[in-house]
């Protein structure tokens, strides 16, 4: 801090210490170190329905207390912002209820598992924005600083009138069939699989990145391993096997869609957790009249531009690297060509909203986003139940 | 040659002399100085409509004789193999006559500019079939040893049961509105646009790499530029502003479609000629429960190879230069390493396709293969017009 | 932690808190964070000469306590392991003062300026060892994963007997003449420019990753810009232009160099801060007779390994991505895919020594691989004075 | 051709029919039919030692008479331009008579094996110029069209002053010890290893893109592989093991040089036959103030150039497709993303080497290039000799 007086406290109460947990603790923990921020957070008090587990994460994780209610986390004093973890299933009560109590919250993606839920968490969201709370959902990649300045480049022109939005997103954890029957696999706990997972990332980020809203998708999904070994245990994307008795995946595994902008750009989405030797290989390439850009988040430093202005024997896709002190959220870091990694994204995601409860305005992406992004989701289901019938967005 | 005999000779007669008929003609003149051929092909005559001009090419190109009617050429008796290199309205008129007169035919994609057409010529191939003479629709690209040695680990059966097939393929050329409305881009000539041009090739591969047919697909096409100024003159992919007149675009810019493979794979296809800074770029991956593949035309020595059963820790996609000696067609060439470029596909296809020929056997892709590609490019049509509703391809 | 009782705590007193105590402390804050440690780093004190800069520094940093003399700092009684983050020239005096207060010591690369000092520390640091001290000397590089891993592959015989060993180490930030004189361009603060900066990362990873001592080089140095404008003020790698006046610049912009390893394997070396486009491309290629290894910092999450025992047809190198659960440090981390950072290197830098202090082992780099890198960039001066003649290294 | 009368022709004798006699065919075959010629290349006659072999070769290749004494080619009154495909060895001696004989002569690369033999073809070429005649020596990659492009932006000056020149050429074919003793292995057939075969290219390469003599060198030089067996047959790079017996390796395995250019820029040099999964991995990277350019043969079709002057954020390397019309020798062939090969170096040589002839003019590389290679190559020799002392070249 530049001035003698320290930031007042900002303090978090997170529920879930899973992988999404471990990675949000980093980032409030680390947020302050690398940023100047208006408000110091502290990392108040975590939650999980393991007395014994939850105060091991909070003291790996570095939280000062541990809840096994989250209704008691919520209504803590020295909670100001809660932070949800927990899969799909929970968001919704969890949410409104923290923001009916008065608190900021931060909710992972996707929003919610279906449209009511993300309608009902974005009515409580504008509802507690009049009361001066905010309320942001986590879709991180928003963060990557490759990708924040590909929205600035196409914010400012660079590509011209866009013709194609294209992305995948491709993993390969459940390519054996003896991965087990995890709670990503049940509808009822995780809402769909690649495409609620992954998808939702790409919807997001096709949104962002453009700046438009899709306005209708066609669309395929599968389920090629119908059923799969009950499991052990599991934590993380990691499982062992379990008791010899097999259940029904129930949601997808890769999920195909296509669709239109609002400008008309045509627009193409791949989901899938069976793409051997994909192992969180989100591309994003965009095509305009004036330009495209291309990006792979297994080399996350890195944007490829083409400036199609350029004469065409001196013109090529140039790989950026993101590590320049103008570039965003770099200031904080190291210098040119010192790149970050996947959980920096979490760091600047809570500087972000940091700034944003200090200076009493919404963050992005609001509920109201992750809510256009259910919707989205939820016309690709329908279309898939349709025979692929083109479904407009509302 | 290894005996003492020269080979008998082959003659060949081209119909079109532009950008195809040039790469035609260097794998003609090349294939017997490469390889050792039962035939030796002799470049009899190439014909077109303008005296001056095919006659230009015919010293140019390092043909025998040039004729201006392609009927006359068909009759010509040193004529054994006619190679059709003209637009697709005139495919079908020119390989049903060559093969009454008893000719031989190879005929560039796609085979026909409807799925008529195409039925036509399939039905004419075979009678001619009975009858000793052979047919080939030029897919090249089945012809690049990267993809001709893809082919070969599928089915080996190097990645198990497939569970993705992704290809697109993106040109630029058309991204500036000022570019003229050649040929290319009227449907009386051209069938289709980016969908037949481009689009032909990936659903050639897909069938081809996968053993597979495609069984369904669900599409949209767009035309993003609806007029053009009419051209002054045209050649290959190049062409001159014109008169200052406007026309139609009658073809599509682009084209989406998604499907399923007989076995149950998806499929993702894109076709563009408007993305920015993609000059050539055909780009497969398949992903199987043991492995994956991919390419990149604008590579075209490499073939990308991930291994699922190697340990992970080891396991990655491996780039193999397909320039060994065991790769296919590489020993008519040089040393590892030393790559081959875009026109040698016309040189391996015309070595196929003359040893085809010597054995009395029908070479592959046939014009039933022609055929299978035109149904699926209809059935894009068919779903593009139909709301995106998936079609069955018969 | 796993069982009740919390770890013990090891006191951090670190001086100097510019780049490379920035990313110290992020190495010390996250530990015990990522990683279950046997004790937990505390973040005791930092020091700097400016009162009221170290204090904005520990505040922003998490240290709780600011000295601004460094014999103080090592006098602390809550300081058990002094951490060294200042300019090359104090290394030895603060190193051997910390060893003789009974203190554990981090010291940043390379270890010193001189060999003379380098041997004083070495010497300090094996009589400190007797009374159960230790010292490591913080070539973070080799706590790349991939390079790691790389290491335990060849350690493995996965290569076999080596051939070559190639590196090179490529920034930029010099190449504007414009860029200011600052302490790094001054012999008597930085020893010297591109050669101690960069080719001390080089040597050590050479004789790291092999397992084998350089045996001799021959060299090559060079200042392309001998004059630079007198700095204003500066941080880490950046500056401001001052006050009008040059100075001389005092090191080499840029060094070449090459020789032999012990076991008869040719390496060669090239850094340079004037290579227009590179940032941090410290390029890593290890030549074997059973397979090569290639990995480039500016992708370090990456790692190329080749396999010379596959069948040609299927031989390339794959790109591995270091982040499985096997891969060394990615246990504390997250799911495949998911990358690191550079920072993390500081992390697993401060993981394993905590660790080596708490099982009473001496950690590497030791300070004799410090002394030993050391002998080598002289030798790289000497042979570089004397017209390139070979210098076998002692 | 453009005009009614066909061009005279051009009698081309060729000595020598293995790997590089059939690349060399294909560059006169193939050049009259990419790009209008002045005169008309005609493949005369071939010669070899072995009647039966070269006559094969001769109906193979396309040429129409076959030879089995050089002399006798020379001689032809039908041959106006002697192609020496040789080894090393024998090329001072078929070019001096050549020459003498008032013949054009194209000679591979090496110039020679020795400085003396280099000169002596200087002088013989020398005066042969005034009597109109041309000669050129074989370095093709020159022609490689990002290899030319690349010399145009360095003359340009977009790089402006240069800083480093760096080459490497790394193959793989000797890395097994069981690979026999072929003609390249023994020094009184090949002069050199891979210095004389790889490092020439670089010699040249260097000197030629940079337009600037290298001034001095400093070398080490290795035979990893003392003995060899005795070779059964060989043909180009591939040989078949043989009698049992081993022979002793009496080229270098290996060399690596490092010098100065005459503009005071670094450069390096590495060159192998052992780099285990290198197939013909030729890489350049020069970095100036201005810029930075780099190329790797294995993409031959790539060039990759970073603009020094772009603002650092949009700042990256280039990936240019050297596809375009407007790039060296590209109006001959494809459109944009349609790769060349190769074999097409030679035909570009064969394209520029007759237009030279029918303009009187001497081409590049003369053999006072092909020379100054020599002498850097004896410099490489003598310091390697010499404890690696720097050597000025003269």
């Amino acid at each position: 801090m530049s001035n003698d007086e320290p930031a007042p406290e900002l303090g978090i109460g997170m529920v879930g210490y899973a992988f999404m947990g471990a990675a949000h603790s980093q980032g409030w923990r680390t947020a302050g170190r690398a940023f100047d921020l208006p408000l110091r957070p502290r990392l108040a008090a975590v939650c999980g329905r393991d007395r014994g587990q939850v105060e091991a994460a909070a003291a790996r994780l570095g939280w000062d207390a541990a809840e096994t209610d989250w209704r008691v986390l919520v209504a803590r004093d020295d909670v100001q912002l809660v932070d949800i973890c927990t899969p799909g299933d929970s968001h919704a009560e969890i949410a409104v209820a923290a923001l009916a109590a008065g608190k900021h919250v931060l909710c992972e993606k996707p929003l919610a598992n279906t449209v009511a839920e993300a309608e009902a968490m974005t009515a409580a969201a504008q509802a507690a924005a009049a009361r001066g709370q905010v309320a942001m959902v986590g879709f991180n990649y928003r963060r990557v600083p490759a990708l924040s300045y590909a929205r600035q480049l196409v914010a400012q022109g660079r590509l011209g009138a866009l013709r194609h939005v294209r992305l995948t997103y491709l993993q390969d954890w459940l390519t054996d069939p003896a991965f087990p029957l995890v709670w990503r696999l049940r509808r009822e706990h995780a809402g769909s699989g690649a495409l609620g997972d992954l998808g939702a990332h790409l919807v997001d980020l096709a949104q962002f990145l453009t700046g438009e809203a899709i306005a209708g998708v066609s669309a395929l999904t599968e389920t090629f391993i119908k059923e799969r070994p009950l499991p052990g245990s599991s934590s993380g994307l990691t499982a062992s096997g379990g008791t010899g008795g097999l259940g029904a995946v129930t949601v997808d595994d890769a999920a195909l869609f296509q669709g239109r902008m609002a400008s008309g750009a045509l627009a193409s989405f791949e989901v899938s957790r069976l793409a051997a030797g994909r192992k969180n290989a989100l591309s994003v390439e965009l095509n305009g009249e004036l330009g495209s850009l291309s990006f792979d988040l297994e080399r996350l430093n890195e944007l490829s531009y083409h400036d199609h202005a350029e004469p065409a024997p001196t013109a090529g896709f140039r790989r950026i690297l993101v590590t320049e002190p103008e570039h965003p959220y770099l200031s904080g870091w190291w210098p040119p060509g010192h790149g970050l990694g996947y959980e920096h994204t979490f760091v600047h995601q809570a500087r972000d909203l940091v700034h944003a409860i200090a200076a009493g305005e919404q963050p992005a992406p609001s509920f109201a986003d992750g809510l256009r992004v259910q919707r989205v989701l939820a016309a690709v289901e329908e279309s898939a139940a349709k025979n692929s019938a083109y479904i407009p967005v509302s």
